[in-house]
């Protein structure tokens, strides 16, 4: 049941790196929208490899494919189900991860678990199988939009120590985030980011980071007590991602150096009559229930596991080895990861939507 | 369904600071094990109000009663319920929270979504929802303590800018977490957290911190691709809980600093021929799923939103206006936070070894 | 997780016969619905034991609490707990039960499945689980009459062979159902049924018959393609109660006599200009989707298990041996099924109102 | 939601009868079972159309892709996604039916719930999304095989008043019911089954029946209190399926004639020690759990809507005019319902024994 995400706006993502392809259903998609491929195709250019420079040389064109739930260019409110076949595979690369487990990838905890595994570039661990997600997350991000305007943007705040400071994540938009290939809207520190990323790359090494997300727009009152705080299922939703090690909304860790009196967002009555907060160190929600602010979070991203630099490794067999991985690796997530943690912000934010619409919208007691 | 948590092993949490009580069903327990109150009373006294000087008086015995599930002293594998009956209320203490807003808490919030809450105490949003995930912790513990040696222990890392630096995960025991009120197992950090939060209460402030957290024992392969990632669903537990901010597994934050060369855990064999990892930046999941290492996570907790001190605001009816809060509160929440966050960490692994139980062991073919 | 049922609209019961208590908690409840505990304990009664000569003896009043999730007399969204205590316990007349198995009972399958069971007046089997989901109807019945004026009618329609063919489901009211003390609202054949319940009963035997239910009144569009149809999630329903044998919706197993061209409901167009059927053998869905005529089920149960009528059976242990039940049992169960059959189907009509509300009613693209 | 059914063994199907094509994921299958896509084939080409001369001639291969979760011929644990392109479309042939409503069939309530429907060959609840289901059956009745010697057979056992009377559901086997194209094992009845539905195809008509399925060999301990019955889940599964109105277990609504002194089932001990019941009125379950008897179940489905016979109906525009259906239909659904009958049983059966080996079998405490 591990790959299905979502409570009324549902999704189930299928696929391995290698095999005829990957893709997602997505169940519950509200009827009568209109859906165009090439809106699903721009959110998954912008995740595909061989993208840029500094990602990796895999070279898909990652076209999707809508196999159902569409019908004269609108949803018809039944399972959309999105197919990307798989194309440029070389299992040659491969063959020698049958054996070798790769530090810090999953080669060896899917062994464990299932005594078996698909070891051709990662199968279902591979960051190949967030096709599924983008896919759908574009249309989410569509629903969130025609239906209460709200605009989701993410962005590289921080690449190892590079950590962008001129971005305004009130008025960042998605062009500010397309003008470079490293998607970090402060374009000084942008140049910084990518030529560090090139650097490493060609050591053979690899590199982490941080991306931060905004929402904007948000009506108040999406998320549920207690379990399905939004915080929580974004936290959920962002530690799902490959590669990623930490979560904060809001304040985050930083917050915990404040005293209360300092960290609370104080209330006030903006002009035109609504509460609003003065500060947001809240990120967005009180109680995991969204306050009209923005949401405003950031996710970790450790250094991409596959490197070419020789590492002290064992095989499947319970040998001591050394590796020196072969095959065509990002050395940094980070650009990629943009799309991948909007869509996660995009589909916590449309199922609970949907959600609040289901249990609070009936009727005026 | 916001209240429900985990999949085979599945709690459901009801009730609310005033009204008749607070309690938990858990459906999926394993028959058969020994339960005895105490040891769920136990866990209940470590997260109840009033234990000690730096806690809220508010004088809750917190004693639970096993409503059903449980015959004859072993558990029967049908619904387990447990509640706790709400005593020291204090109603008239939270008359003015019907109308006016504390900052940076939920009453704005429960508001906006339901048009309606019960405001007195937090209601739904108080902490006291907790009982319910520390009798269900209390159980979970149990179960992994006696089908696996799984140990769970979590601790006070940090207090504001105080970070206890000498404590070793790897083998820090109940005894130590318990040995002062603030549960922070380096006694003479643990000293001056605690005159700090005396100091900052009688200030009418509060602070926030950090809880660690370590899981040890585990079994390879707990947790499943894709979305229900080990770490993916230990963060959404641990950001459920009430005041937290961020999470984070392994290296974290901090692990974006490094390179993947730095970063990776090198395998190798150990004595007993088991494939262990020299290093556990990973923080004891590869892929989303255990690799026999210690789980650590560590949870932001921010400064408790409840003050003394005076703060603007505004009224559910628009009005701006300050508030002095009343009422009885915890300066800092870390100490009563630690058995939530190992009662979170229990949930999560208790249900994960339930599923790896169901979909993999069932035969060897 | 079986203790569950609902997904937006979400109940999780718990309890034995002996013990605490048994109950339900409510989570997904609109909120801010006035809700009187009077309403709930009408359906209890209507449920309890020894409401009527042609009975069970057992003598419980069945009086519910109210422990969460209602303030100042409205709901608040959040989890609401019902609760109702186990008084007349008799622990003693069971301990037979402890090591012999009552035939057509679960006792045997219970401690197959779980190697151990409360034997204590059925455990979790007894009827009285349904507390739970009675209370939980009381309130679905109440958000469905007020949200979208349904109501929900049943009744007896055949005792063994005594069939009741004074009936029009188009019509027949609740007062018309509670005339009587079998609950049948043909009042001739009513007379008939309480005197061969009574005959039975004297005899130590049982019998059992079918309950028939019509919701009125019902929106065009409830109900999910293509697992969640509603007749498969009323069926679930209705099969999930004890003693329960069969289902059928509309025509059901008679609808396999006739033709397509007999079968089939013609449309019209109504006075009012509404698309309507002039006949009802599909029972009120169509593709698993209200389509606004009466949904009208019927459900068979099975005569009751336990009697005082000797048989062969085998203890524990695997002995062959002779059982004369003792203990306190209802002769026939059709009477107190009445309102538990119509409090499933008011949860699945409840649930699917919230769904069909969540997924639909978003905005008018 | 409502396009997945199961927990632990989960599937979710997707696709309409015309577009891209239909298929499911099934999430949660025991790694490292072989699979051959030769048995998937076997069970498709039972539910394909035109597989004989009382089906609809559309002629479908129905041809099935596995895209993901099988590696080197064995399951890899992760999701299966198994697809069939649609081929034999003829979108002409529906063009009527974008705006004709055909009685009995769902075009107008998808119409109702979704203001917009794919008018193509009956769209999402075609028929042809049951091919999603029967592949996965196939993967489940393979694990029950494996596992615990499960076998389920399904087979007509009525077809209008022409009842099957000789059939031993004890001993009946696969061969026997492949042995006709109208899969019904008496091979008398079975004759005249056939040339009553190709009468009454020829006539433009359509007629209706029941289709009897057993399930040998089971485990006792499958199935979960309260509302996860094995009846219950058995009962959803196949209310689920196109065209069904009734479902029964056992004795089902022929038990209703019974006292309890004759339909309960005696327990004795077998010849090997076992604990087993004389007659088999529970069919299979008591409490909702399998006792180790045969699961007996009866599913009742009306004539096909479709007919070329004239009938009166409106348009979706709210007149009243007559329709006579064009397209390819089956005169009786029978045959081709055995293989989906059976397909859900095994889902079902599937699901319980993950389940069961989750909750019960970690440790015997």
């Amino acid at each position: 049941m591990g790959s299905t995400f979502g409570h009324l706006f549902r999704i189930t993502t299928f696929g391995e790196s290698h095999g005829g392809g990957v893709g997602v259903i997505i169940d519950g998609c509200p009827p009568r929208m209109e859906i165009d491929v090439e809106e699903i195709q721009f959110e998954l250019d912008r995740r595909r490899p061989g993208q840029s420079k500094i990602t990796t040389p895999r070279k898909e064109t990652d076209t999707c494919e809508i196999m159902s739930g569409v019908f004269e260019g609108r949803t018809t409110g039944t399972p959309i189900c999105i197919m990307v076949r798989n194309k440029d595979q070389r299992p040659g690369d491969y063959s020698e991860m049958a054996t070798t487990y790769r530090p810090s990838h999953a080669d060896a905890t899917y062994d464990a678990k299932y005594g078996f595994r698909n070891y051709q570039g990662g199968g279902r661990s591979s960051a190949r199988e967030t096709i599924g997600r983008v896919a759908a997350g574009a249309i989410a991000k569509k629903i969130l939009k025609q239906v209460s305007g709200i605009e989701i943007i993410g962005y590289v705040k921080k690449i190892k120590d590079l950590e962008a400071t001129n971005i305004d994540s009130n008025t960042v938009t998605l062009a500010d985030v397309e003008s470079n290939i490293v998607r970090c809207p402060d374009s000084t520190c942008a140049d910084e980011m990518i030529a560090k990323i090139e650097a490493i790359g060609k050591a053979g090494d690899s590199i982490g980071g941080i991306v931060e997300c905004v929402a904007r727009g948000l009506p108040k009152g999406l998320g549920e007590p207690v379990f399905d705080k939004l915080e929580a299922d974004l936290a959920k939703g962002a530690m799902s991602l490959p590669a990623s090690k930490g979560f904060e909304i809001g304040s985050g860790f930083a917050g915990t150096l404040m005293t209360g009196s300092e960290h609370n967002d104080e209330f006030y009555i903006d002009e035109a009559g609504n509460t609003r907060t003065r500060s947001n160190r809240s990120g967005g929600t009180q109680g995991g229930i969204s306050n009209g602010e923005n949401i405003l979070i950031r996710v970790a991203f450790k250094p991409t596991a596959t490197i070419r630099k020789a590492q002290n490794t064992v095989t499947k067999d319970g040998e001591e080895t050394v590796l020196s991985a072969r095959g065509r690796h990002d050395p940094c997530v980070l650009p990629r990861a943009v799309p991948m943690v909007e869509s996660m912000v995009a589909l916590v934010l449309c199922d609970h939507l949907l959600r609040q619409q289901g249990q609070c919208s009936l009727i005026d007691w």
